[in-house]
């Protein structure tokens, strides 16, 4: 996860710039149908858009990738786009959010990627109007599989419906994504929380790290929309909006809470790990302590000991230097101190629960 | 308590999918009663519902278990439950919900369980029409044991009032399963505090650990209630929900708080003991230390001595060559100084209060 | 402070059930009056009261401790209290709250006690109809005793008023129960904090640990009460109470506003009193580390030393061999050496800034 | 600061009961003016008030100290200021509040004093009506000389305007005393930051403490007076208050939020000293261990050595036996594997980057 | 990032009472245009703007530096600012803020400033009445310059809009200023995660700190400004502000938030990465206690041993005194031991994990 993934202009620039993008590289898919036809037209040139756009079926256009700036400024103009708006669909990064009026629906939302321990956010934008409706998706791959082969297939209302229902089909498609997501979360947490009751290494450390890193970063992309679909709930007059659709989005704004819930919950509970992790180090370290601490103190005093008898007073000259060392069993006695003093230890470390 | 428990379809499916379910295990209990006559089926069949449905009576059908996909179809058929209910019941793990209009109230809520030292929280569904009303619980046992005794008994008011009494008595049931819960917790809780302060070990850490863990989950699951209640309290003109009902309701809102503010409590109250685990820790860390400072210390000095007297510096070639050797009271000297070295540390250490 | 307070019945019990209570104690003082008369009643009968509630002069029954289940019901029935209020009274450890309507007021509250080093909330419920006031308290004590006095000795407003402004006046001396409880804790708090500084034994530790808890509970058990009298000013146009009351009713919720925000305080406080001893240890610990370092340090080198002159190299056969041993000045040299180390590891030491 | 301020009578007592004051000890200062005409009467007896109450010019009354109840009733009896409000004018320790009607308007702010390291907070009470400002403030020194001298020099607008102007004018001043305390915090803090990167004592950390305490403390004594301006600014309507009064005063509420926000932003940043502080001893403790293994470790291995050639076994009975003693290098062939020992655990702890 | 850096007169002082400034360093460049005419006059004179501001076409004035009380007070009289705003330009160190009225709209904006790994906030002013705009930037470089270009090249609407459009670009311009300094210090804190896992000075715990408290401080600074936005969106009545500005303004808003939350996000980081260092500082402490254990263990029992043999006990006295020393292999013996302790020391440590 990028900490920074924002797109700008350098601050003065006139709004509604459009940088030449020379790495461009995106596909348009267009699909104009109703109840009985269905007409997809893959990898389509932007200029051939407009005679659909103007029919009286849904027409869906689907730019999949990092579009140019001049493709942008056609679809734009032909679908009288503000160019605030085109702006933000090629400058990617931007929060979420919506804007309604009664002719068009402008929404810019956040899809979740999880791919093995990496995961960021693709920008999807929706652009609505009465007939048409314009999807731009960042990332490789087309999200809407599912949903294209729903019209094909005329599975669900979708082909009996209008628009702002493939709208709802396709804003229930990037919030759910988050579904799969939340469920690989899940289970790196179980892993760690596992792992962590074994072993103690700096990898695992950073492993939790990372996931409360990128927890919060997803947290906060995700976060506004919330907003947006709450937004989308409150235009409850607006003519682009039927009441069927407005059903479905309750729906989708119950995935969008309950998905913010989880997040919230996982986040917290890799800050748990995080305090779980620093508390079993300090218990470790205890337990490392408390074992060189006996094992040193049981030799220091026979250390001491035996030292004491490699003293060199020499007791030819005086009867009171080291009597001992000519006694009968002194070899003996000093065994029998030694072993007299490492029991009385290890007495005294039982008593203190230390062993 | 799992992490993730939400059964979802794959981004981009149809609203309303039921996946067919090869594992259904369910059994479908009906109670059709009014003042006078009280008529209890239980294990009928789906089909056989029908016609108690369209009777005047107060019908309630309780489906306990994991319904299959043909049985929730029919049901939702004959009660004109919307298909996105319906996916509802089936895909278990929602977030807590209330759907309110003229004609029907959709209620989702969750019924924690605690068995021993797990916990999990069973799904309760709930749909209300005019005189019926069917709930679908998860899990092995009818958790509505005591308002079918009421039922058959008529203890209390539940015969003589509408089907909307019946559904306050199963929220309340369903949410009043949380006091248990947090007696049991408290139990828990207070254990651990009581026993932290006699042991430091792993094991204590990962029960703190789970518990948080386990509050945390539950929490999220049930903070959601607090809504669905007051969603259902602000509907005070629904034609469904009869004034004294509502005056029950308000009784249950408290109690939905009261258990929210105690989780929170107990939350923050394991997050405390955590902190006291580490800080106590560190308080043993230190004890040990300081043990071992002083008992190396003590011995260190006379060791280093005794290690002076055992040099092979020879005295015959030289007067200053260690003539404490051939002192007559040499040896017992050094035993003197090491009593005034080991007694001057002792004062040290006593005057430091490090022991 | 017990965690869990609350008596309950099993999920699922009748609303308003009463369970029979063996062990009830309790005592009922009656108190009529008007502006010229004064009776008070100790210890009557609860069948006696029914005749002073329905006299036109104010009435104050005070109910002190746990009431039996016959009680209540008769006290219920003559004054018309909700079977649901009966129930809450009977089972304390409910949250303060408030019901009001035109013709009667239903109050829980929290009083806290402070004895000594151990904390408690006992409930306070109070019940006021057009000309009578029940109040029932939980505990040994009647918490009333000035209140009593006023009305005995024509202090104050209190006999000129109504009976609603001798619920505000209940209401006041309950809240203030908070400010000796608040003064209390403050103490701790400050003795915990001086004695900081000095000691750091586990003793020290659990009474943080044990404040902090009191007053995570106390917190909890109080919140609620801000709510209530904040409803209570809300229902300014309730015929039971009196524009005064009202304005007096105010002072009452400042007070309350005041002993929250100090808990708070007081709980960030311990939370940073934790803190500040966790980081004490560690200090302590580090000191302790420091000293033996330099202790052992300084030591090792001269062992080491000692140590090479205790080999037994035979000089007699090689000129290489130790023949320090038989220079004439071997031996002090060896202790010039010490010295040297000593004093260039005390150098090193201090200019470590270590000592 | 004091943890505990507030001056309270028992739970239960009468409301509007003043003590009687042995230790008052106040003196009362009068101002009377209009645009021509400036009068100013110091230490004035509370009796001869009433006359410059009753005229027609703006009379400014100042109360500093500690004032008797006598003098209170009497001023209260004067002015009609309600009972309530007079008890919380000798009851110190209020928490900042507002009490609007058309005729009164009366105020409790706390004044933020910082002297050297103490600090402490002194109530402000003003009360305003139609021609009347009375203030009283605790503390020793008059903190409105800087309002007196405007006054007498005919400074700014403050003699031409009624004595709501006067009031804002008090107001200002009570809450910009907050900025000189802001400062002397920041210097603080500052100063504290740069010690901790040099020494890491025991005075430090309860320096950092104290400092946390005491911004707690200050927050929650000042927090409420955002509230209070609020409310004054709110009560546009109110006839006491004019226009260009209302515009100054939302000048004075940017101040008050803006010394809030600064407070809990010094607050948070102690708490992250706090943390430094602790992370940074962890540091250090680290460091001392490091050197301590490597000394230790750099002896231990050569220590050993010199002992096993410090054994008595005799190589007369026993070509195996020591016959190194006998060597012709043996001695240095000893040195030599001590240096190569020593050698090689440097190079080792400069490969474990340790040293 | 200074900790307090408000500008501010005595408590007491008359509102609107500006200091002589005796370092006062600006410059005032005047831009006079409409679609057609630009005319731009570098460092002129104040006294000579209020022919231009008289005028009907656009006139923007903008005052880079520190500007002297005489030219504030002259543009204040000639504009009808009020007082207590020319005091607020003055008095940097405000609070974001905004006042608006039909004639007037004063605004007050933190510009962020980034250079190296300092960091600081500059003060933007902006006056707007009907024809003219002043604007006044503190620091040394007009921030303003790209929007200068944009006017005198007719790049976008400037030039054809009225200075409602002027004061969003410059409110635009501000605000961005902000994602530059956001890249720097995602960088920042993607280098210090990097370097965390390498090295763990005490520099970097420095870092850290020094991060987390300038991005704490540049919050509370930014923070008012989305209030401000805001209520300038509400404004939408509002005759001095039109229809294409307000939702050019809706798109300023958005950054607002977006940089408040990236700003949030990065605290919270850095939080994150001080709890990361101190856990992997105790981990790494935890890996020396464990090498030194380890070493020391293993020495321990074989010093002990030699010593016993190092003792002087006399055989010829007693068979039982050291019969060892005259083994035959006595001394092979020994090392044979030792082997053997440390085999069994390592094969212990190993099954424990530590090695």
């Amino acid at each position: 996860m990028k900490l920074f993934n924002k797109k700008y202009h350098k601050p003065g620039t006139r709004p509604g710039t459009l940088k030449t993008n020379e790495n461009a590289v995106f596909s348009v898919d267009l699909y104009d149908y109703n109840a009985t036809v269905f007409n997809a037209q893959l990898n389509v040139d932007v200029s051939t858009c407009k005679s659909f756009i103007e029919s009286e079926n849904c027409t869906w256009i689907h730019v999949q990738g990092d579009p140019s700036a001049e493709a942008m400024k056609l679809l734009g103009k032909d679908l009288g786009i503000h160019e605030l708006y085109v702006e933000d669909v090629i400058n990617v990064g931007q929060r979420p959010k919506v804007e309604i009026n009664d002719e068009q629906i402008f929404l810019i939302l956040n899809l979740p990627v999880k791919e093995g321990s990496s995961a960021r956010v693709d920008q999807v934008s929706l652009f609505l109007s009465k007939t048409t409706l314009i999807s731009f998706s960042t990332g490789k791959n087309n999200p809407f599989l599912a949903v294209i082969e729903r019209l094909e297939n005329k599975i669900g209302k979708l082909r009996k419906q209008q628009s702002d229902y493939l709208l709802y089909a396709l804003i229930d498609t990037v919030i759910d994504f988050g579904f799969p997501m939340l469920e690989t979360y899940s289970e790196q947490i179980q892993a760690l929380e596992d792992e962590l009751m074994e072993t103690k290494n700096e990898r695992l450390l950073s492993s939790i790290h990372e996931l409360r890193r990128d927890l919060l970063l997803i947290r906060r992309r995700l976060w506004p929309q919330r907003e947006v679909i709450n937004e989308l709930l409150r235009a409850d007059d607006n003519p682009l909006l039927q009441d069927n659709t407005l059903l479905h989005l309750r729906d989708c704004h119950d995935h969008v809470i309950s998905i913010m819930e989880m997040l919230e919950t996982y986040h917290e509970m890799t800050s748990g790990l995080m305090e779980l992790y620093l508390t079993s180090v300090s218990l470790k370290l205890n337990d490392v302590m408390k074992f060189l601490t006996i094992f040193t103190t049981i030799f220091i005093p026979p250390t001491f000991l035996v030292g004491v008898y490699g003293m060199n007073f020499r007791s030819e000259n005086s009867p009171t230097n080291m009597p001992e060392l000519d006694w009968q069993f002194g070899y003996l006695m000093v065994w029998g101190i030694i072993a007299l003093m490492i029991g009385g230890m290890l007495y005294f470390f039982r008593r203190k629960k230390w062993i």
